[in-house]
């Protein structure tokens, strides 16, 4: 499955500010003249709604962690084939929060499944497809965690109300993937301004893109 | 995941007559005093009936095939979870109508996903929890089909509406297990009497259960 066009995708823990800043970078790359897509899983594809729904159904408390990290990968695969492979074929820049690599630090790392499986099986999802470039938002679990109790616009999740230790084994998954792919992860010091995060994150998309980018 | 207990599946393309015979089998290994769980996925397992309610909704014209392997890995992972492994535990023989084969067959080969590609992530659903003996109902595909349609009480379901040469392929792509598992695959002539069928079916296993079945 080699795509042209610029799969970006997002990544870190929670309260890292990815979000909102991914929407800012949106203004900043298509008032220079890009054509932009941000999403998300499940990005309003109705297959991986449908999916997503049984994943988070409260009732689902016998949920194992394999069946739920299976449920992630075909969410991926038909969110992948219907909004973000059209979008990279179009030349479209597609900046996605959360991917892959958020599979392989929360159920891979910190759950214990093992990353070298839930790689696999998301390797299965994607088909090759992984993202040309990726923005690991760096801020120390405790600090988001803060972040996101003192935002109370924001619904909190599942994983929210996870213990810090959980936040942390992420935390520890994500530096184990910056060690794997030093090319394709950059880290982002998301414990500044919002201004000087999004100043840093533009930086190293327009580098990327001056590069030319490329196939993958 | 090792288990104890006995867990046998069968296996077939379609109106090979899977599903009338494990009935009987249960029936002839009850009366010789075995404790026997009769299931097939997703076996009233809630989260299972979920997820195969999103694989079969006919509003899903554009779930692609790769979804749909996963999709099937991670109903047959909670199936697995909640009833096959809890009934091995307490020393039962389990009777499963279609499992790890099938997918290997339909999707695997039919469909052109590829055979290994789908037995990885079906490994990484079942985690080693492999069937002690498969039993494949051998009947040559358009026989299989005219049964289908000779009977007017069974209700149609997808796969009963594909073409023939679909079918060729599954037929040929059980042919193919056969000669991987040469010892869990046993082959029984499944183009004979019901009493014939149902009496070759219950020597394999009974040869199986006096040879001590054994550990997994």
């Amino acid at each position: 499955m080699e795509v042209q066009g610029h799969f970006i995708t997002f990544e870190g823990g929670e309260g890292a500010g990815k979000t909102t800043v991914i929407e800012l970078v949106k203004e900043r790359l298509t008032s220079i003249g890009h054509s932009v897509l941000v999403t998300r899983e499940p990005g309003g594809i109705q297959i991986a709604e449908k999916i997503r729904q049984v994943i988070l159904d409260p009732a689902h408390t016998e949920m194992e962690e394999r069946t739920e990290a299976l449920l992630y990968a075909a969410a991926r695969r038909q969110h992948l084939i219907q909004k973000v492979i059209p979008a990279l074929k179009q030349n479209q820049i597609v900046l996605c929060d959360r991917f892959i690599d958020s599979s392989l630090a929360y159920q891979g790392y910190a759950r214990g499944i093992g990353m070298e499986e839930v790689y696999n099986i998301n390797q299965f999802a994607i088909a090759g497809c992984m993202p040309a470039l990726t923005l690991f938002f760096d801020i120390a679990p405790e600090k988001g965690l803060q972040r996101i109790h003192n935002n109370e616009a924001r619904e909190k999740n599942r994983l929210d109300l996870e213990t810090l230790s959980f936040h942390e084994k992420v935390y520890e998954g994500y530096q184990m993937l910056l060690e794997q792919y030093p090319k394709r992860i950059q880290q982002v010091n998301a414990d500044q301004s919002l201004e000087e995060v999004l100043e840093e994150t533009c930086n190293y998309i327009i580098s990327y893109l001056n590069k030319g980018g490329g196939l993958r």
